[in-house]
């Protein structure tokens, strides 16, 4: 067994309203700053024990299917290194 | 200027205790997934056109610090590519 680092990126799909990145972007721009957008998004770092890095990412997108992401409205992302 | 995609990822400090990155851990658990720890982290994807890459680091830079993190509890990390 070998120790990854598995980074699950979850995103709202593309046309899913964001209110709280609409008003992080509307505080900025009131601070200020000049952008063009903002999209906010959800990591998660999961520590985990696994026999190949394969299998590392097909646990923690199975953690994804299940719990951390919700299919209809996000879109999700793996990421694995050793640690 | 040039079209820059800032990525600005804000981290609860070491130490710093996270009751909902526990509470997703417990729930992957009940689920029967294994996994030694789990760290959430906040991202922001922010659009904007600067100068440089370093100029657009630069301003992500100052969003994080004066409104994306809190400096008492989060660390952050600026990461700049073109779009």
């Amino acid at each position: 067994m070998t120790a990854y680092t598995a980074t699950v990126t979850v995103r709202l799909k593309g046309g899913v309203l964001d209110p709280e990145a609409e008003t992080t972007r509307g505080a900025l721009e009131r601070l200020g700053f000049e952008l063009d957008s903002l999209r906010s998004a959800d990591v998660f770092e999961i520590d985990l024990d696994a026999e190949s890095s394969a299998d590392a990412e097909e646990r923690a997108g199975e953690m994804a299917e299940r719990l951390l992401a919700n299919p209809t409205i996000h879109d999700y992302t793996v990421a694995v290194e050793e640690r």
